[in-house]
């Protein structure tokens, strides 16, 4: 059976799922009672985070609409980490089949070298999306385009401090991020397979952008830990049929808890950011 | 002894030293005579890319101001491409110390998560300068920012065709990869570990550039393989010093002969760059 990202996220937002759970699953922040230990008493780092994500997918798969791992926790941990996110990959084909999985990866290179993050996300990782960044335009990312069964998700509006220092400027009288928006929309969606990224942070651009983009798929970061509201996001980013939103919360799900009840305190905050989206929509 | 990108790269250019070598070492074009192969006689993929760079590494060092293996090769082929991009690390620290690793990774995240590109980039693979996109901010890179050992280089005006999507942008009479240079010279640079990507494909935006930044480090792919002069590079992106360029060629380089005097081959073309470069600056 071939996987189509855009069909498992519309038979998702069919039953009323928008949540995305991101596993930036920081070493550091894992609670201590998942710990793995190596014969020689030291931490083993792989074991670790695969436990932990194997808990938190566990108690949420039922709940989302998307997982969203982001490469950089793993690469900080060198092969081990890879390795975990190799692992964890596994984990989320074996527990939660039918959710798409978007590797937030950020890349972005010149046309050919893409196809070794091609390689590396669709062929080893087996993710369904990957995030992008717009800088070096259309033509460098096509590798990536032409794949019409993956999620090709590119930073338009961000959800970080400092993020208007280029995507506000102002062109001819319209920001940077409303012209990459309006690319990628008119110009770039051909095979009906792009996304955008979005924060939460800033509900009027999301609800600019929206406007923009018709039903193309939000994916909005922010809520939670950073601060964005989720009403105020939910009226911006829903589109005319109530969806289009992948509404991501990564630690203020996957490290509710510290305790040993991490995994339910993970399905609590789950199920409180489900409700509230479909509150609003 | 700790070391600086900024001073060993000055020390190359005080002795006319200007060529950076890109490890992009694709598998599929490693040239046969150096293939390794597992002992069930399949092709053994870290062997074999380790085994060609240090050819070209033992080639080439002598000759050059930097290497810059880009990381999507690498990727390509999941933990065992890892795996080769590390130990191709540890060997261009053992067979040219003197000589700066730049990590073509062109990342960009969040502040917090670009910790975890940080640890893999200088703590795990030792990297003396890393590449980044510019569209998230200052904010967003500062953890990189704060790095005054290492080089920090953003991408400003990209060799790819293309690149003028959204970089030559008109923002208030003057083009967005202007306005990127201009405010990594005047706002990013508070440690003098800045730098910029500016493609060789485009001489007139090369020296836009150079008139901007002073003797910020330009990193210039496009030279050879991509169609760039190296004559109108050099006149348009040489500082008040005749220095501050790091003129990259991968391919032209690495697979300049595909038979089994590929090295010798990757020397005569890094030294026929070398001297043309010298000859117009």
């Amino acid at each position: 059976m071939s996987r189509h990202f855009r069909k498992l996220l519309e038979h998702h937002w069919s039953e009323g799922r928008f949540v995305c759970v991101g596993l930036d699953s920081e070493l550091e922040k894992i609670p201590s009672v998942v710990q793995q230990r190596n014969s020689d008493g030291s931490l083993a780092i792989k074991e670790t985070i695969v436990a932990f994500n194997r808990a938190i997918i566990e108690a949420t798969h039922d709940l989302i609409c998307a997982y969203k791992p982001n490469t950089a926790f793993y690469e900080a941990h060198g092969l081990a980490g890879i390795a975990a996110l190799e692992e964890t990959m596994g984990l989320l084909h074996t527990i939660a089949p039918n959710v798409p999985i978007i590797l937030d990866a950020k890349r972005g290179d010149i046309g050919n070298t893409n196809n070794g993050y091609i390689a590396s996300a669709f062929d080893h990782l087996k993710a369904d999306a990957i995030t992008l960044h717009p800088y070096m335009g259309k033509k460098s990312l096509q590798p990536f385009l032409d794949r019409t069964d993956k999620g090709i998700i590119i930073l338009c509006r961000t959800s970080n401090e400092g993020a208007d220092e280029f995507q506000n400027l102002s062109i001819e009288g319209e920001e940077l991020y409303k012209k990459v928006a309006r690319q990628i929309s008119t110009q770039w969606n051909h095979n009906n397979n792009c996304g955008l990224v979005v924060g939460a942070t800033c509900p009027n651009e999301l609800r600019e952008v929206r406007t923009l983009v018709d039903t193309m798929p939000l994916l909005i970061p922010g809520v939670g830990a950073q601060g964005g509201s989720v009403e105020e996001t939910v009226r911006a980013a829903k589109d005319s049929h109530g969806a289009g939103m992948i509404i991501n919360s990564s630690r203020g799900i996957i490290f509710a808890s510290k305790e040993k009840d991490f995994a339910e305190a993970a399905r609590r905050e789950t199920d409180k950011l489900h409700h509230l989206i479909n509150q609003f929509r």
